[in-house]
């Protein structure tokens, strides 16, 4: 029987799901529509033909990567300052360049050089807070990436929001604007922390998250510091706190979590909540190191995020990956920590579980969103290959990917992004540098 | 007055020196013979025209990166095995392995693939130990890259050196066959450790290195384990053994240097002797993290290495310096240590300094040696710029160094290699895979 799909990517070794530590050495994936129609080895893809076949020979296919913790127009910002103390970054610098630049013009500037720098990277989706956001969902839209995007509550006058008494309803109307507008864009609340939000502020975004069955991202245990001063004005830990004011379930992403007592990642467990882990921005701020390898073993659904740019300064999850894996193994003394294959989970099927999508994203199985990127591995690096496995996490760059899938459609074919006009792009980001560095 | 040389490469931002953190917005480099002819601004270069001319607009132009410790051939077994304990991964595959397939041969097509792998991603330089050394120092001749190479001295049978007896004499015989042969080549002693080689292996063979004149390379204090041994051996530290046998000295470089007491830091700065630190390495077997703050505030000259590729698992010197400025400011807690200029330091003239090769290279100076890279920046990840040393350091990854000179000499041009057939390299790294998972 002759099966046809829209498209059928053969000849390379699929990784269909990153847990298993398994790969197809021959196989192929084939697409109809946005969805997996089937995954297979050469042989049993024989039946399948298609409109388009990609030849990915020498290739690795994979799911499309995806990550947890964005600030997709702080792109613009990267390496105007680093090196400083978390608040003189932020005061004396990021502040600053945000209250005299960021408009809604930059913020959808600052969002397509992060979108291209992420798909180019192999990253598929991402979870996003920032201001402006309608912005960013339209650049998002544009370009074919799938988001989880959500408005900034904070209790400050906020870039778009001059009124903080506005920000829960600001965000909760940006949620309203775009639910089922696109299957790319899933809107969310994102609250930004329990030392910049008031209780009351942080019962109002849970409530308007909740009440619309939406995600509720917030920052939360970064710092030592921000651990002492709500230890010092409520007598709990970060996660005690918001568990008291109710904000902890299995629609809540804990972005950093890194200042955890035990009895927090037991409570983090019992409620169901996920986290988004930052290794590489929380070693560049000195935040701390997240006790990773403990919440994995509660069963805390971890997924790997790159924090915004300016403070990583990257957005390639591969290198983030890398530095996750060998992070955990020196903090704990231990080779055998977080091997590759649960860090590739932490990018793949754990950080859709993180962000609720677990059901259309994470893995190459029938049925789920053809998210998917093929690695060229003809590269010195890379070469030989014993485990893709092991490759994918310790020794690929985002320089590597080859070509992007996103529901079906081809973003990136030969490292040349098909939605975007690079060029201009890029002559419009050096511009707005020349108007910062002014 | 017209001045002439052979290679104008002008229309870029110039980084000359890293500690000084200051760079030459619209810059030109004159290349004449295997030197440095002049450097400056594109008016102050104005009169030079040359044979040819290479115009890097929208490129940095800056020392090629220097790698203090690499054990080349181990390209062949990277992702072989990962995320094991260290004497697992050694004694059940990494050794097992060698033992079964390391012949010159093999030697010859691993150096070869970690050449390529290097020159890619902006190495210039580097500094190796292994077996079968003379092969490597061949292929390093071939392709034109400069290193620094040590026959590996060590009391068992070693590939090449069956006979334990004969270790430091094959050594010695391999540092006079190839002293003054070449300029790209400066031969060394490598001594593997204090705990594999017996106190009198360790004086013959840095006698071997003192009477040549030539660096003495020894891994030191990289595992707990080690520390505990030496101390319970010996009653000292594994540095202050070291210095019992009369071993430190400014043409000793000390390799991991990891477990150190404070007064251990203050004996190597004493001495005069460098270190080569190996974040990345250090973290992914779980050795732990070298006091390279302190080593740096002692004034010891520290440089960075990937350490061979099966422990890392990648030659990328860019992505070890994103990891290296990460990893001190999360161990001390402060974001201001390490900062991009130190960092970028220790790849370029620090890392000359640690192997007696400051004279020579690591900065872009008129009479130095003509080894400087050219890094595209018209990238998203890369846009804008504010500080080119942030970008180096954070941002930039191998993949964006676009042309490569060693001496003078032309070795990648628009990311090809002019000097290596890597298409033929690539199918025989493959096929030795094939050999090895049989």
């Amino acid at each position: 029987m002759n099966r046809q799909a829209h498209i059928l990517i053969k000849n390379g070794i699929v990784v269909p799901k990153a847990l298993s530590a398994t790969w197809i050495p021959d196989g192929a994936v084939a697409i109809t529509g946005t969805r997996i129609a089937a995954v297979g080895s050469g042989l049993e893809m024989a039946e399948w033909t298609a409109i388009e076949t990609i030849d990915a020979r020498g290739g690795i296919i994979m799911p499309g990567l995806i990550n947890t913790h964005t600030h997709l127009p702080m792109s613009l910002f990267r390496g105007l300052a680093d090196d400083l103390p978390l608040m003189a970054w932020l005061n004396e610098h990021i502040f600053p360049a945000e209250a005299s630049h960021i408009n809604p013009e930059t913020v959808g500037l600052g969002t397509r050089l992060s979108i291209a720098e992420m798909l180019l990277s192999g990253t598929t989706t991402c979870c996003d807070g920032y201001f402006h956001e309608d912005t960013v969902a339209q650049a998002v839209l544009e370009s074919g990436i799938r988001a989880v995007l959500g408005h900034g509550v904070i209790d400050f006058p906020a870039p778009g929001v001059p009124d903080p008494g506005k920000n829960v309803q600001t965000a909760g109307d940006f949620c309203d604007k775009w639910r089922g507008r696109s299957a790319l864009i899933t809107p969310s609340i994102f609250c930004h922390s329990p030392y910049t939000c008031s209780a009351a502020t942080l019962k109002k975004a849970k409530a308007a998250a909740s009440e619309r069955g939406l995600l509720f991202q917030i920052h939360v245990a970064e710092t030592k510091a921000e651990k002492e001063q709500i230890q010092a004005e409520h007598g709990l830990t970060p996660i005690q706190y918001l568990d008291r004011l109710g904000l902890l379930d299995a629609k809540t992403l804990l972005v950093h979590a890194v200042w955890l007592e035990e009895s927090d990642i037991e409570l983090i467990a019992a409620r169901g909540a996920a986290v988004a882990h930052n290794p590489e921005s929380n070693m560049k701020l000195a935040a701390g190191i997240a006790p990773v390898a403990a919440m994995l073993a509660a069963r805390i659904p971890v997924g790997l995020g790159t924090d915004g740019c300016a403070s990583n300064n990257d957005l390639d999850l591969f290198s983030e990956m890398d530095t996750a894996a060998k992070l955990h193994k020196v903090y704990l003394l231990d080779p055998t920590r977080l091997d590759a294959g649960t860090v590739l989970d932490m990018t793949t099927s754990s950080g859709a579980r993180a962000l609720g999508l677990e059901q259309e994203i994470g893995t190459l199985e029938i049925g789920k969103q053809a998210d998917l990127i093929i690695i060229d591995t003809q590269k010195p690096h890379l070469t030989p290959m014993y485990n893709p496995i092991s490759h994918l996490v310790y020794s690929v760059r985002g320089a590597d990917v080859r070509h992007v899938f996103v529901a079906g459609k081809m973003l990136v074919k030969d490292r040349s992004l098909l939605t975007m006009d690079l060029e201009s792009l890029l002559k419009q980001g050096a511009e707005f540098g020349r108007t910062v560095s002014q």
